[in-house]
Formats: structure tokens, C-alpha cells, sequence
């Protein structure tokens, strides 16, 4: 079968033995559909030591699984595969618990290969009302969804979004359905019109100098980021973290103890919010879809997801 | 009268002309005692290029006044002048005014002179029981009592704090006296020794590689401290920033999101709580000063605070 490899930075396609067995309590799923993830951009320029099969956001049908419910079933999944066992593991925060593996990134195989595996708990069901190019979206809205579960937003709040990418984007739209009164900060204004559809704000550039908000979302992936948004964060506000970067980016501590501004690391979230809001059909995804590829052809759509300016690319079965 | 000033780095000492106006509203002050404080080294060194009098940390006697009940009084001050009307002054937190001036710090001559002025709305008389040499610590420690006004500690709750100066001192004990299990990490035995009689925890060194806590306190006023700080806080913990260093410091920020660590910054804070600590007489003070110098010996005791390792250096008069 079809396997997409990462080794030392070149994205290679391996035919590779079909996996039959499972382990028990994972479910064989069959890949519908995959999306190319800037983490994935990553784990092929040597994040991680990263060596194997990446992917991690999918569409797939379930194969094999030992609740026969599951059998047929077009399904997305958590990618975090926990113990179950442990205090975080207890308190509903698997994507905490430090025995974790993670799919297509830490010590567990990825969804881009035709068949692979997940514990059946990690699964949820696509709505028949969801389409599938939009489910495949499921992991990074929860990952914008996430920023709901750690701070409060009240209705009518003025929001800044920083960074016009596939994961800008999504937060926009989804604080905006949230209620809040998003102003979002890009680059491009082809991109800047995806949320703009939603009622978010949007401008090419920086806000005008002195204007402040209690909340900043930082999501340039870039470490000047972080300067730009304690720029304009008031004091007592705070600054939701999602770039990933890797590089040590610098930080005006002085800045932010004097304003006592607050910093949130964000990273997963959970799918049930995610798969709500995508059976509300009210997300703006289409225009986000840049392309889509073969599974066969992941070394193309790699490169096509590393071009400058491109959103989601789309891996197909 | 004898003023300190601060000019290019330089402290001297310069006679002035005695104030004897002063604007309605605010009382004219005898310093009493003073206390040198890292802000005022920073000043020395050129932050805010400070040009004028520096002086926050004070006890001063009550001169005149628009109501006679304050005369005679000793004093401590809020140090942050606020406008009184703003939307922060309105929700009680003058000390974010962005139209404020802070007493030796931003444009309003501070109270290491024999004579200032400060407003009788920032004034706190000092307990009888509080002796001077306490109460000159009741802006540091109103700065320690901060954290608990920011983020919540059980009783119980084990915390971290990382620093050994005169801040990271103040800030073991109050975290200790509000009943945390405090363990303070520092590289001075001998400044250890001081928490460690209220019961917390001290250690010379880092803690043992892997332990982690779920509340760090970074008072190490090195922008190494935060570095250190993310290394043993755990998932979903929090990170009190207190080092104002004036250098960019670099930060882990992939660190910071996958644990989904919150930052939060901490300046001043309010005096009441400071001052129900002090007239408890738990806090051990007596051993955090090193020296006292007439005010008119200001350039050596500046020179004195300078030195490595030592903890407060008083002004008296």
C-alpha cells in the first residue's frame, strides 16, 4: 500500500506492506482524506528528529474495529493517543498526559498511508451533513476551539487576530460565530476575505499606532509576532500564543510585567466543539482549500504547501 | 534641604531649595527612612532615562496637609499618582492610569529628598506596632502580595519561586504566610537562610532534574530566569514574571504552547494587604537589611546596593 515517508527533510512515497493487524481496542482506518498541516511543514524540516509517516488531520472510513458499530463509519479522530490512566488522563486532559504518542508526530504512525490506526476511544463520527473536505478540518478547528476552553470571552468582546494563515483564519471565524467583534491583522487580502465573510474585521498591516485590545491571538507563526502583539495588548490584557515556533523568539519582559499582561500557551482542543460548529455549516472553508493531490503524489503537494502564501493543501485516496 | 539625584548614572547629593508648596490635594512629607530597590540601580543605569530624584520605597512623617488628622502621622505611599477619573481608576487599579506619574520613577520627583509631596488619597498611616525599618519594605511587599491579587493558590498548593533577591525573598514569604508549600531556589546560602525560617523550602542550585510544579514564581531578575522557569513548570501551570530586565529575553515559545503555559506579568500592588502582613510581625525583615547611610552619604549607599549579593540598603535621615 501507499505510505507518504519523511526523512531528513525529502517527503518520498514507499509502497509499504498493508497493515492488517491492530492492536486491540484501535480501529483500522482507510484514508478518504488527508490536510497538510504547517506541523507537518515542520516535522519535515527536522522538528522533532522526525523520521516516518506523517499526518495527522484526516477524513477516514473504518475498516476493522471491535465495536462492529464503528464498521463503515466516515470518521475524524483525536490525535493524542493517551494512557487513560493517569491524573491528566483522569481529568479529561489526554492531550497533557506525558505518556502520550501522537499521530503522525510522536511515536505513532500518520494518516497519510491508506490504511493505519487509532484507538477506537480517539474516534468521532463525521455528521452525514458535514462534507468531508470540510471535516478534515475537524483537528485545527479544535485547535482554534481550544482558546475558548482556556480563556473567557464575553459576547461583543474586541478581539485582535494576528497572522492571516490556515490557523488565523480558522480563529477569526471561529470567535467571530462565538460572538466576539473580531479585527484581524494579516498580509494578504485575498486570504484577510475568508473571515471577512463572517463579519471579522480585517486589514492588510499593523493597527493603527496606539490602538489596544484586552485580547491579542498571536497565530503569525513567526517569532516578530509576539513583539507586535505585547504592542498592542492594554494593560491587564492577554496574549493567546499559537505559533509554534522553534527558533528562541525574543520577548520585552519589562513590557509585559509592567502592563501585567498575561500570556496563554494554546495548543489542541477538543473535537466535540469543532464538529458542532461544522454541522452549523456557518465556517468559511472552501475558499481556504488551495489544492488537492494524490496520495500519491504527497511529494508535489509538500511542495506546493511550502510555497509562500498557499492555505490548505489536500491529500486524496 | 538634601536631595538625592540621579544624572547619566551618577548619583550626587545637592542641596536644594526647601519645598514649601505644595498642590491641593497632596501632603507635604519629612522622609523618614528610605529604601533602595533594583528600580533604582536601573534608574542609575540609565532605564526610562531617568534624569531627577528617585526614591519609591519610603516611611515619611505627615509636615502639612489639607486634612489636619494626617499631621504628624507616619506614612507610607502608593507610589503610582493616578488621574482618578479613567475607566482603570474607575475599577480601582490607579496603578494602571495611563496618565499616571510614579513617585521617583515617572516624572514626579521621588521621596529620597527631606521634603515631597505625594497625595493624601495615596497615603497609609503606619501601625504603631510596625517599626520603620519594617514598614520601608511596604511597597516590595505590597509587589509580592501582587500574585495572590492575580492568580489563585490554594492553601497547600506547592509553588516555586526562583531568585533569591530582595523581591524573591519577600515574595517566599508571603506566598509562605498565605499558606503555599514554597520551594525557593537561589544561589546565596546565606539569603535562603532568610524564607527558610517561615518554613519554606530552600535550596542552593536548581531543583532535581524532572520535578515540575504547577506554579513558578521567576524572580531571578535575569532574563536567563525564564528559561529555567519553563524547564520545571508543568502542563497547564503558570509562570508569575516578576524580573523586570530591560533586555530582550529569549523565550522557548514552542515550550510555552505545547504545555500550554500562562505567563502572567506582575508589578506593583496594593498596600492594604501589605501592611496586615507587616502588623502580623511574621515576615522576617530584620536579616534582609544589610546597611543603613544618612541620606547625605547617598552616592555610597547606592554604591553599597550595587554590590553583588547584597540584600536592602536604607537611607536615613
Amino acid at each position: 500500500m501507499t505510505a507518504v515517508h519523511i526523512a531528513q527533510g525529502v517527503v518520498s512515497v514507499r509502497d509499504i506492506p498493508k497493515i492488517r493487524k491492530r492492536p486491540r481496542g484501535h480501529a483500522l482506518l482507510r484514508l478518504v482524506a488527508g490536510g497538510i498541516c504547517n506541523t507537518d511543514l515542520e516535522l519535515q524540516r527536522g522538528y522533532y528528529g522526525f523520521l516516518g509517516i506523517p499526518g495527522h488531520e484526516f477524513v477516514a472510513e473504518v475498516v476493522a474495529a471491535d465495536s462492529s458499530e464503528w464498521i463503515g463509519r466516515r470518521v475524524v479522530g483525536e490525535i493524542n493517543l493517551a494512557c487513560g490512566r493517569c491524573d491528566w488522563c483522569k481529568r479529561g486532559l489526554g492531550r497533557h498526559c506525558p505518556k502520550r504518542t501522537v499521530l503522525g508526530i510522536v511515536k505513532h504512525p500518520g494518516a497519510f498511508q491508506e490504511f493505519f490506526t487509532l484507538p477506537e476511544k480517539n474516534l468521532f463520527r463525521v455528521p452525514d451533513s458535514v462534507a468531508t473536505d470540510h471535516a478534515v478540518f475537524t483537528e485545527p478547528i479544535a485547535a482554534a476551539c481550544e482558546i475558548l476552553d482556556q480563556i473567557r470571552i464575553a459576547k461583543g468582546k474586541r478581539v485582535a487576530v494576528l497572522g492571516d494563515g490556515k490557523l488565523g483564519l480558522l480563529i477569526a471565524q471561529v470567535l467571530a460565530l462565538h460572538g466576539a467583534e473580531v479585527h484581524q491583522f494579516g498580509r494578504h487580502a485575498n486570504k484577510l476575505a475568508v473571515a471577512r465573510k463572517l463579519g471579522v474585521t480585517a486589514k492588510v498591516g499593523a493597527p493603527k499606532s496606539g490602538t489596544q485590545f484586552e485580547i491579542v491571538v498571536e497565530a503569525t507563526g513567526s517569532s516578530a509576532g509576539l513583539a507586535a502583539a505585547i504592542g498592542m495588548t492594554q494593560a491587564r490584557g492577554t496574549i493567546v500564543l499559537k505559533s509554534t515556533v522553534h527558533d528562541p523568539a525574543p520577548i520585552d519582559l519589562a513590557a509585559v510585567i509592567v502592563q501585567e499582561v498575561t500570556l496563554v500557551g494554546s495548543r489542541c482542543g477538543r473535537f466535540a466543539p469543532a464538529l458542532k460548529l461544522l454541522k452549523s455549516r456557518r465556517l468559511n472553508l472552501d475558499p481556504m482549500i488551495d489544492s488537492r493531490f494524490p496520495l500519491a503524489e504527497a511529494p508535489r503537494a509538500f511542495e506546493r504547501a511550502n510555497a509562500p502564501g498557499v492555505l490548505k493543501v489536500l491529500l486524496d485516496v
